[in-house]
Order: C-alpha cells, then structure tokens, then sequence
C-alpha cells in the first residue's frame, strides 16, 4: 500500500474489480484473495480512517468462497460476482444492524435486507460491511476521517462509503443522496460516485424523502456503473419509477461536443486554489474542441442558474418537512438518543407551515421546468462536486457544516438529475471531484461523458 | 339501536359528528358522553361484528374527558376535536399494537403513531382502536362480518374501518386504498368515503406503493371531509406531494350540469338488480336537467373506457411487483405466518420482470393521459362502487375475491384520482354505493358534488 498522504492523482491507485474478473477466469485470482486484500487494506487503515459502522468478515468469506466457486466453474452470478461492497449504514441489511449513525437507534436489527442489498446478493456481490453514516444521514458527523488526510472530514452524510472507497477498503459502496451526502463525500475521497436519477435505484423499506436516492461510490466509472445496473436490473427503481435505463456494461466513453458549465451558488464560496483548477480544466476542455455554454452565452443558462439560486433553502425546507414525523416520533421516544444538532434540525420543519412546504414543491418544479429548457443546448452540464477540498473534521456543535458544503450538490437533487462525479482535481495535496449532470434517466450517457472527462490527466493545484 | 337487518336506507342512522358540536357548544353533550355512546355500540355489535383488532378503552376515555374539557372552555382544537376514531390496523399507533392482519406481525408494536394519526391526535380527534384490514392489506380476509347481514363480507381490505363506521361503533374511521380498498368495503357497508388525490394524505412510516393512499370512512360527506381536511392542514401530503386542497370546512353541495358516466369493466360483472337500481338514479339525474355523458356519446369517453379495460391487471401487476422485496423479507423470516393466498400473490409478482413492471407504469401513464382528456367535458365522472351488494364471507383458499370485486375500483386508483362514494343505493337490502371521481387535486369539487348527489333519496331495489 503506497503512502496515501497527500493525495497524487499521479501515484493514487483505486480498487478496479472489473480488472481482477479477467484474473478470476484465468484462475489467477479469486474472489475469496480479492476480500482477503480487502481485509488487509481495512485492517491497516481502518484504525485511523473509521469507515465501518460494522463489519461482518465471516459472512464476506463465506460469500467470497461461494463466489470463488463460480467463478472456477465460469458461472458467475454477474460481472460484480464476488465484488466486496460497503453498505451505507441508513440501509438494512439482515446480517448487521442498522444504526443510522444514531444513538437512538444503537442495537436496531431488523434482520432483513433492503431492496438493493437483496439485488447484491443475487449477484453474487460480497456484503463486507456497514459504512458510517452522519447522523440519521443530516449533519452530526460520525468518526469517519477523510482517508487523504486524517484531520479531514471525508464529508457526509455518505461517509464511510466514501472513505472505504477512497482507502481503497472496498472497490464500491452504496451511498444516498438527499442534498449533497453522494456527490459531496465522494469528490472528498477521490471516488468516482454516481448519484442517479430520482427513482432509479429502489430504496426498499427505506424511509425517505422525495428528494432521495441511493448511489453508488467506486473507485472507477466501469465499476460505478456495474453495480447501479446489477441493482436496477434485478430490483428496479422505486415505486412508481420506471428504474435505471442504461446498457447492462460500462457505456463506451463518449467525448461531448457541447457542456454547459453551471456555477450554482456554489462558484461565489469556492477557494481560490479550486477555481483556478476548474477554469484550466475547462480551458482544456475547448482546447479539444468542446464548445461550453456559460450563463453570459445563453439566456436559458442564465434562467437555470436563477433558478437555482435558493437551491440550498428550497431542498432544505423540502428535506426538513418531510423527515419532521418520524424524526419527531424518534425524539420523543428517545430525547437523549439525538444529537442536539438534529434537534434543532426538526425544531426549524416544525417552524414550517403546509404553506411553505408548497411553495418550496414550486419552486423546485420551476427549477426542473429550467433545467428541461436547456436540455437540447449540450450534451451535459459540468460543475464541481464541491466547493474545494475537505475541511477539517469536527464535531462541535457550533460548527455549521462539519461534513463540508454541500452548495454543488443542491441542484442535482433538486433537478432530480443523473449526476457523476470524478476526482478531475488534485488542490494542494488533496482529490477535488468535478460532476456532470443531465436531464432525467439520462444516466447513461452522463456516464459516458464522465468516462471521457476520466480518461484526460488530472489538474494537480500545487 | 334499530335492527340493522336488512339495511334500509330510509330508517338507517348512521352517526353524524359534526351534528354534536352544537350540543358540545351548547353543554347538552359532551365528548365523553358521546364515546360511551359508541363504546355501547360497540358493546352490542362487536360480537359478531368483529371489527376491531384492537381498543384502547382507557386512552380513549382519557382523551374524550380532556376534549370534553376544551368543548366547555369554547376551545376545541378542531372541528373533530373529540371524535372517536378507528385506524386501520396497517397504520402505527403509538398505544395500540400494528398486527396487519398477519400472523407473521403478531405482537408488532413500534410505539409510534403514522403521521396522519399523529395530526388527528393534534386534532383532539379519540384514537379509540385498530380496525381489522385484510392480510397486508390484500385479499385474504380477517374475521369481520357485514353489519347488514353477518353471513357476508365487509369487504375489503380495510374491512373493520368500513364495518365499524356502518355498525355506528363510530362515526368515522382511517381506511387505505391500493386497488380498491377504501371504496369497496365503503360501499357495501353504507359508509360514505373519500379516497382522496394519490399522496393528499400523508401515509407517515407506511411502506405502501405507488398507487396507495390513506383516506376516510364516515357516516355522512361532512366528517368525512372534515377528518381528510384536519389531517392534511397538520401533516400535508405524502412527500413529494402538495397535499390535499380545499376549504377548512365541508363544501357546500354543488349540483353537476354535466356528469361522465363510466362504466369500467364492471358493468359486465355487475348484477341486475343493482345494475337496473344504478339505473334508475341516471333516469333520475337526467330528470334533473344533468347531462350525462356516456361511452356512446363522446369519443373521448370511449376512448377513457378502453384505457381502462386492463386497469384490474394494470393496477395489480404495478402493485405486486412494488410490495415484492418486503413481502419476501417477511415470508423468509416468518413462513408460517404468512397465508397461502399471499404466498401466491408473492409467487406472481417474483414471476414479473422489470419490462413487465414498466409495460403496466406506461399503460397507468396511457390511462392517466386519457382521464386529462375529459377532464373539461363535464363536472365529474359517476359509476357504482362495486357491482353489487357485499358477496358471503368467506375465507376458503378457493374463493377468488373473498372480500369482493374490486372491478369498479381500479380505475380511481390508476388514475390517482380522487373518488367519494355515497349509500346511494340499496339493492334487496342491503347497501351499495355509488361514486364520483374527479381529476386529481379536484377532491373538494368531487365532494361538493358527492354531497349534492346525497342529498336525494336513495333508490332502493326491492
């Protein structure tokens, strides 16, 4: 294992499962040695990066041998067969409990799977362990440190999934989304993560807003898009949802002729270091030829990026409302089981009225109404994931954000967009993500382009 | 209490909340006095009745003594504040245990109140029991018989919410419609009901599909408003959802100038008497000066009557293949406690595939299309409810339909419209009832109209 701090897109090497699969066949590797460099990686990282809320080693080994017979027999259950995954610890799973990152819920064990669980399972994915959350997925960090550098935050509320990636603990992990808990942790840790369009991934019994999704955080696209394929073909979207439309294998890389490049809210809030990444970034871009659409080039880019300005209040006040019951029947039933920053959480979305919430379902059809607008102008839109590197961890409670600023991430939530973020960026010695965002059940070709923008060299920021 | 055998509606009284507020006003009544009214009721026809799965007596009379409180300081907390109310029993309350109606559930007790009871609470409405609900809101039946006549079905699946409210244990009750749930059971037990909007009603903690809603059985139109109306002011809709719209008071009643008749696949199943009864009241409208709009007539009704022909496999395809992961869950851990007839339903859906899953969301989509189609051609649409009086009871693994045909009711359902049925027939004693739907959000016009149609007298087929 190469010394992780800091971090040099250069010398960084990510788990690839999809590159051992080719080894499994040959009879050169296995599944069962594949976890076992796992086991190895998570017990010499894990006791300072704390990615794992638990784990269950027996249970993996005994998977990753059924999945080593496969495999010698050339009957793999799948293209993850034998994948050792990290599950987000708001997920349950049967064989672990399912703690929400929340003293309230210590000892919850349902002993049952969620839905996307029972689609890894089927094939043939190895359930390693449960990744910390940040509290209840909002904003209380767990212990989880950011794997570049220890006196970081990884981000949330996908922290552990993010961190074990990034650590090169798993090859993937799932993540949720509500705000920015995929994006954001993700372009943190150096992933390449996936949060898809609204619906594609069923969340099973999970209960959740109309804002969330479940994703998928690996250490390359190939894999990022195996697995959110192997879950939706085998358990659909949510409710309602037609679930993810795409090609059963990594679409081909696909170089874009027209980006529109979307500051958010998030450009006024990002270092100095970071923009100066992004702008050299982009400038390569239309070096190869790639025409990019700013807000100044087209009225209709200047209307989403208005439309999008209160995008942190419209997604917050949705978010809040909609989690204010059951978080309300957890407080009573357990005062002394959450975090006082939770509690002030729910105190604002008991400070809502119907009439507020209403007004922010409007604004947020309004921001969808713009973002369908510009759909025909380019073939993606690029952003950051998020507005520099990780800031340092902290659980105090007077700090406002201590998983870091999700400001990059509202609009992909909001939009119910596909997005994909690579680490494209390396600022001052740590992995800075890039994202490209489409319009819905576009999942595929937002891929595709991130696959291309994966394959160009890093931007290093000294 | 009158026989109850056979149902007439000339001489049939079914409780009427909102009658007693004056009395509460006035101190000739009060909340407590009212629930030991029902709690005699209750007495005398629970026995064979049985349409409670649980009561909690002593919560309920604490809660009646502190209503009866507010009601003599002039300060009630609602319009319903005071009204004992049944929950169907796939609904978490916080005293009461949440069994589903399946043996694998047994002892279930989260202690926890959905968000819509948890708003009736804030209502100062008398939680007073859990009423009996079809297995996992399916088809096979509990123990709850007809209050018209013992030897036949309630209907279901919230078989105790509708005969409870039409025993007059209480006046109104919490019911859930997937297919047709809310307005069958409704209409064979001369209950009016509002199976609102889909999402108008927040369905909290519930893991229900994408087609289920909570709605409201009552004895007459104006507490069944005013429940729906006190529970969505205090906890909006589902997320997502902008809730249910309308007045804070029951709509005035509004006589149609031109109404949709539309006869769904049902009118082939539905018996002569009833069909000659359903009759009879169209000649009636007609005889009114409404214009009523048939398949016939226009071709966009035509056209909404072939988008529904599937609706019964439509509806039950999108419902099976979304209730598929958790209904597997709970047969792999409790396989005794689950029923064969579920077990079958679980066997066809884990038959379905995703491109059948999406085959039946195109199709709802297809139906949806058509119902905006003739939103404008006329006030409202009116079918029956069911197509014929409530069938035997029966819980033979051979019975098809034990808690009856939902045929009349897949189409609101589908069309995520909102539908009201009224007791507006009576066929060889016993009830049938008949409904209006509207498009969605349109749930208080439906009422108005819903109560117009309430205010003429029954037709009874002898």
């Amino acid at each position: 294992m190469s010394e992780p701090y800091p971090y040099d897109p250069r010398t960084y090497k990510p788990l690839k499962f999809h590159e051992a699969t080719a080894r499994f066949r040959a009879g050169t590797d296995t599944p069962r040695a594949y976890l076992e460099r796992c086991l190895e990686a998570i017990a010499a990282r894990e006791p300072v990066v704390r990615a794992f809320a638990a784990l269950n080693e027996a249970g993996a080994r005994a998977a990753a041998d059924a999945s080593t017979l496969r495999w010698k027999r050339a009957q793999p259950l799948s293209a993850i067969d034998g994948m050792p995954l990290g599950i987000k610890d708001l997920l349950e799973t049967q064989d672990m409990p399912t703690e929400m990152g929340c003293a309230a819920l210590r000892g919850n064990f349902p002993k049952r799977d969620n839905a996307a669980v029972w689609a890894l399972r089927q094939a043939g994915a190895v359930i390693l362990g449960k990744t910390v959350t940040a509290e209840l997925g909002g904003a209380e960090p767990g212990p989880t440190r950011n794997p570049f550098d220890p006196s970081r935050t990884p981000g949330g509320s996908s922290s552990g999934s993010a961190a074990a990636v990034g650590a090169t603990m798993v090859p993937a992990a799932i993540g949720t989304q509500v705000g920015g808990s995929i994006i954001r942790p993700a372009a943190f840790c150096a992933n390449v993560a996936l949060k898809p369009t609204q619906g594609a991934i069923n969340r099973g019994e999970r209960q959740a807003t109309s804002m969330s999704t479940h994703g998928v955080h690996a250490g390359c696209i190939e894999d990022t898009w195996q697995v959110a394929i192997e879950i939706a073909e085998r358990a659909g979207g949510d409710r309602g949802s037609p679930g993810l439309f795409g090609p059963r294998h990594p679409p081909a890389a696909h170089k874009p002729e027209r980006l529109i490049v979307l500051e958010t809210a998030g450009w006024e809030r990002t270092d100095e270091a970071t923009r100066s990444g992004f702008e050299r970034l982009l400038r390569e871009l239309e070096g190869a030829g790639i025409q990019l659409l700013t807000r100044a080039a087209h009225p209709l880019v200047e209307r989403l990026e208005t439309a999008l300005v209160n995008a942190a209040a419209v997604a917050t006040a949705i978010t809040q409302w909609e989690n204010r019951w059951w978080q309300r029947e957890l407080v009573n039933s357990q005062p002394e089981g959450v975090s006082a920053r939770a509690k002030a959480v729910l105190a604002r979305a008991e400070a809502m009225t119907l009439g507020d919430y209403r007004a922010a379902l409007l604004e947020r059809e309004a921001a969808q109404l713009s973002h369908a607008r510009v759909a025909h102008l380019a073939d993606a839109i690029i952003a950051l994931s998020c507005p520099g590197p990780a800031p340092a961890w902290s659980n105090a409670t007077t700090t406002p954000r201590p998983t870091g600023d999700p400001v990059f991430n509202y609009p992909s939530s909001l939009l119910f967009a596909p997005a994909v973020t690579v680490p494209q960026l390396s600022v001052r010695g740590l992995p800075v993500g890039v994202q490209l965002m489409g319009p819905m059940h576009f999942d595929a070709r937002v891929t595709a382009i991130a696959r291309w923008l994966s394959s160009l060299p890093a931007i290093i920021v000294e």
